[in-house]
Formats: C-alpha cells, sequence, structure tokens
C-alpha cells in the first residue's frame, strides 16, 4: 500500500510501505478515505533532523473497516469510522475519567511503529476503544466537518472547555489556524458573548467572523495586550483558548486573561519554560489544557456536526490526493492554505 | 504608636510612627489584640534591598473597632474583627465572584502608605467590605487558629480548592510550613483519602501526621518524584498543593501530579518562567492558584474553628509580644520556630 513519510524537515514523500493488517485480536483493519495534514504535522516538516528510515504521517482520518479481529465486539466489517487521533482501550481509568489521551494502554498514530492516517489503510488497535461509527457514507457532504473531530474540532473545543468558556462571558482565541477557528466555534457554542480573535490572515480571520468571532486583534505582543485590554473594560478576558503553542503567543495569552480567568493550552509548546508565572499568579489565572480527548469529545459534537449546527470542514480550503500531499505540507507551511485534506 | 518596619534584608525594628486615624467616611480604627509573622514576610527579611524609610510590616491581624467613620454600615465600635490579609469593598465585580484579592478599590497591608498589622492600630479602608466580626472575646482560646483565617489557613483552602482536591482522591502538599500545615487540614477537610506531605523538618511532619497527613515523602528533586509515583501506583497524586514558591518546588509539585490532576500554587512565585511548561500540557495537568481570597473564605471556614472541627492555630509555635517581633523574624527565617503569634 501507498502511505505518506516524512524524511526530515521540508522532506515528505509518498512510499510503498507493508500492508496494513490485523496483528491483536482488538484490532480492526481501516480503509482509509478521507484524511487531513494538521498544524502539529508542520513542527516536524520545519524542523524533523533527517532520518534514514523515515516516520509514518497522519493522525485524522475517517475510513471504511475491512476486516476485525476475534475480539472486537462493536466495531463490524463495512462501518464508517471517524478515528481520534490517539487510539484507547476505553476502559482503564484514565478513559473512564474521560482523559482517553492518556489511557494506559493507548497510543498514537505513525511514527516508526504504527501506520499513519496519510495512507491508504491502517491497523487501529483497541477498535472497540478508539472507534466511532458514522451514520453517513464516505462521499457525504458532511465528511469534512466530521474529519474535523479527528482532531482539529475537538481540540478547540478542548481549548474552550479548558478556558472554562461560559455564556455570556468573554473568550480570547490567540491564533486563528484551523484548531483556532475552531476554537470560535466552540467559544461560540458555549455561549461566549464576545469571541476576540487575535490573527492578522485576511482569509483566517474572514472565516473566523462567519463562525462567530465578534472582534479581530492584528497587532502582537505588548500591543495585542494593550488592544484586548481596551477591548474588555481594562480588565481582560475571562477564557482564552492558545491555539499556537510560541513562547510569544503564550505569553500573550496569559497576559490578557482577566484575574480569576483561564487559559486554555492547546498549541503544543515550543519551548520547556512557561511565561508569566508571577502575573499568572497574582491575578489568580488558571493554567489548563494540552491534547484533547478526542475520543471523549465526538460523542458530545456529533450530533452538532450530524445537525448542521456547526461546520468546521469548512477549514478545509486545500483538497487533494495523495500523491499531492507533500504540495498539502508545502500550501500548508507557507500559509497558502489553512487546512489539507486527502481523498483516496 | 509602636509598629513593625523593615528596613533591609534581616533589618526589623520596633519604633514609634504616627498614630492611626481615620481618613476615609468608609475606614475603620482597629487596635490590634493579636497579629501574626508570615512565611511570606520572610522574602524581603531575606532579600530586601536598604531603605533609608523603612517598610510597615504585618497583615495577619485581629483587633478591636476603637473608631468608625461615617459611611461604615456593618461595622461597630467594639466588635472584635478579623482581617484579611487584603483589604476589599466588597462591591465590586470581582469581590462579587468571591476573587477580593482582584477587589477594583482594595489592597494590601502595609508598604510606605498604609498600617501594618505587626503594630499597635490600624486604619482599615473598606472597613464594610473587609472586617469580619467575631462572636468571641480577645482572650478566646480559639483566637490562635481565628487569626489563621486572616492568610495561613485561608491560603490552604485556596491550595486546596485550586488543587481541586475531591473526597476519596490523593493529594500531595508540597511544603510542610504553616501554609503547607493548613493546606493539610484543608485537604482532609475537603475529603482527601491520601494526603503526601513533601518535607523533612521533625516539628512540621509531626503536626502534619496529627493534621492528617497519611505519608511522609523527605526526599527532593527527582527522588522526591519517584517516591510520590511508588505511593501512588506510578500515576502521581490528583491534587498538588504548592506551599513554597520556589523553582525546585514548583517543578515537583508540577510533576507529580497524576494526568488530568491539578495544582494549586500558593507559594509566592520566585521565578518569572514557570517549569515543566511541556510536560503539564502532555499530562492535561491543570494550573491554579494565586493569593487567596481569604474574605471569601472566612465565612466557610469560620464555624469549623468556631465548633472545634479544625485547630490551624497549633502551627503557632513561637509568641511573644511587639518588643520581640525582630526574634520572631530570626526564629522562623533559622526554622526555629513555624509561625510566630505576636500578643498585644
Amino acid at each position: 500500500m501507498r502511505a505518506t513519510l516524512m524524511y526530515g524537515a521540508g522532506d515528505v514523500r509518498i512510499e510503498n510501505v507493508p500492508d496494513a493488517r490485523l496483528i491483536e485480536p482488538t484490532d480492526t483493519l481501516v480503509v482509509v478515505t478521507c484524511a487531513a495534514i494538521c498544524g502539529s504535522d508542520l513542527w516536524p516538516y520545519k524542523g524533523m533532523q533527517p532520518s534514514a528510515t523515515g516516520r509514518r504521517m497522519g493522525h485524522e482520518f475517517i475510513g471504511l473497516v475491512e476486516a476485525v479481529g476475534a475480539d472486537v465486539r462493536k466495531i463490524k466489517v463495512g462501518d464508517l469510522v471517524v478515528v481520534p487521533f490517539a487510539w484507547s482501550d476505553g476502559t482503564c481509568e484514565f478513559c473512564q475519567e474521560g482523559l482517553h489521551t492518556s489511557c494506559l494502554h493507548g497510543g498514537f498514530w505513525g511514527g516508526t511503529k504504527l501506520d499513519g492516517g496519510q495512507g491508504e489503510a491502517v491497523r487501529v488497535p483497541q477498535a472497540d476503544g478508539t472507534l466511532v461509527p458514522l451514520p453517513v457514507g464516505k462521499d457525504h457532504t458532511l465528511v469534512p466537518s466530521l474529519l474535523t473531530l479527528t482532531d482539529v474540532m475537538a481540540t478547540g473545543h478542548h481549548a474552550a472547555v479548558a478556558a472554562r468558556v461560559r455564556p455570556g462571558k468573554t473568550a480570547a482565541v490567540v491564533g486563528g489556524g484551523a484548531v483556532g477557528l475552531c476554537g470560535v466555534i466552540a467559544a461560540r457554542r458555549l455561549g461566549a458573548e464576545q469571541i476576540i480573535l487575535l490573527d492578522r490572515h485576511a482569509d483566517r480571520i474572514a472565516l473566523a467572523r462567519e463562525f462567530g468571532a465578534t472582534d479581530i486583534v492584528s497587532e502582537r505582543g505588548e500591543e495585542a495586550i494593550t488592544r484586548v485590554r481596551e477591548l474588555t473594560k481594562g480588565l481582560g478576558v475571562h477564557s482564552v483558548l492558545e491555539c499556537v503553542g510560541y513562547e510569544e503567543s503564550t505569553r500573550t495569552a496569559l497576559s490578557i486573561a482577566r484575574a480569576g480567568g483561564a487559559v486554555g493550552r492547546v498549541g503544543v509548546p515550543q519551548d520547556a519554560l512557561m511565561p508569566a508565572a508571577v502575573s499568572t499568579f497574582f491575578n489568580n489565572v488558571t493554567i489548563s489544557g494540552g491534547p484533547a480527548p478526542a475520543r471523549a469529545y465526538i460523542e458530545e459534537l456529533l450530533p452538532d456536526v450530524l445537525e448542521g449546527r456547526i461546520e468546521p470542514g469548512r477549514v478545509f480550503d486545500w483538497v487533494g490526493h495523495l500523491d499531492q500531499v507533500p504540495d498539502g505540507y508545502r500550501a500548508m507551511n507557507e500559509r497558502e492554505a489553512i487546512k489539507a485534506m486527502i481523498e483516496f
């Protein structure tokens, strides 16, 4: 079968790899029908050290179940399934608490040992715990939005939950990439009255406004902090969604939170130390977040997607086939595209 | 009147100062009947730059109301009042949210403009919002415990609340000073089943065990982290109370939290950057806390003190008069004493 591998910064190749197949009795074999490139795939694209063997890529995908292991009970051959970016058993104490990304028997797609979603097929471990069957066909118009439930929409929602977005309160979203845009959807869905997007790219800003952003701040650093305070009676915002992960964006996020407010971090932090340790302390700002337990959130968000109340699939503005994936990486990295979808 | 001033590191003096008096119509004049030295008073005691004018000290005190301003409605002459470590109007939006330490018209005792609690009398601004009358006399046996409601017991409680202590779950308290000891009381009061104290001083450990600590970890750094994991099935603790503020204690606190757990910071951070930004992210650890809204918590904790269910006053193991305050600082700084009480 064919799959995407990364061999180093900027070096993405589509190659023949061994066919995915069942190994454990709890596995399923999923034939991928659509997948996506994630903003987090750009971190290795920018900085990965050269590798002789390469690394399998992709953790956002939907597919058809082609085979099930002997111990799989809930998932059937022929199911169209949405696959969270982490696999999980659904039964350990972390899964029971809803934190499937910390599953004691789970893990993450791709790398050197597992299949990645940017390929023709994937062996899915812990299939009963991991997969969620969809009530639509693989070519349904809702598929792009359903595909976002694997990661970006769940992650935007996690940022909003971690930032404790509440009805009638203020929210700010730092970074208008696909996750930030889903964060705007999530903040609106949870009832925020004022939603400030911090970003400077016209295409993202236009979409954010359609998703519910009420104010745009395109300044950076101290100027951005000043501008947000002007927009919030000088007090800052109740809920800040940090959707980037850089030191500067994190500092901005922590600095625009109102006293007693909360920051939900979902941008993968690029630094070992966190800024603003003292100001967040004196303002009693809560810092929360991390990898989203997408598996837990899919059940909550799925009805809103199926009934058209949210349309996160609109973040896809690049569509291509597997052979075009290297160009999809390039387009996202150069900010020609917000997010790339791969059709099989 | 006489009061405590600090002129630099290790330089504490008792001096004559202008008598405290009413200035604003919302003021009261409180004659101090007992006060305390706080662990946070030791930060300037260790590192304050020399000052020609000195700085008034003390923010933990109980006293008798001697005079009230024309606009004071709730507080009466003769009331014995407990005074939170921050003053607040009780009406602004932060006070209404229970975050009195961020009051839009409040502030903190001492310094160069206001009276401090380690003196014979204090002008209390925003008296109706700030003060809580007590139903006992100034010499009642419960006074030491009531005195802790001004700060340390409220702060230990805040750490436990910020760390989301829950019945039947695990908690760890990093640092067994007076605040940490009150954190043990608070964690037990909120129902934690296992309470691990990280400290190495015999007097503190003995008291912590009486307050409800179930396990003691006297190792430091990586060894402490390993030991706590051994005590918690390898998973870490649900709730960590950081009661020190140093980089190492903060790193330990953030590293022993279980995935999905929370750290309540109440030790004043001594560094601009926070460690473990990446591991807390991948473990979805929530970081919360800051200055405790003591004014909000007094109403919650007062019945437990009055009815003897908690005895935080046992943290006082040094008692002296105003003239002995410099020795109280020395004793606490050299860890001869856990906490010093001043009788007037």
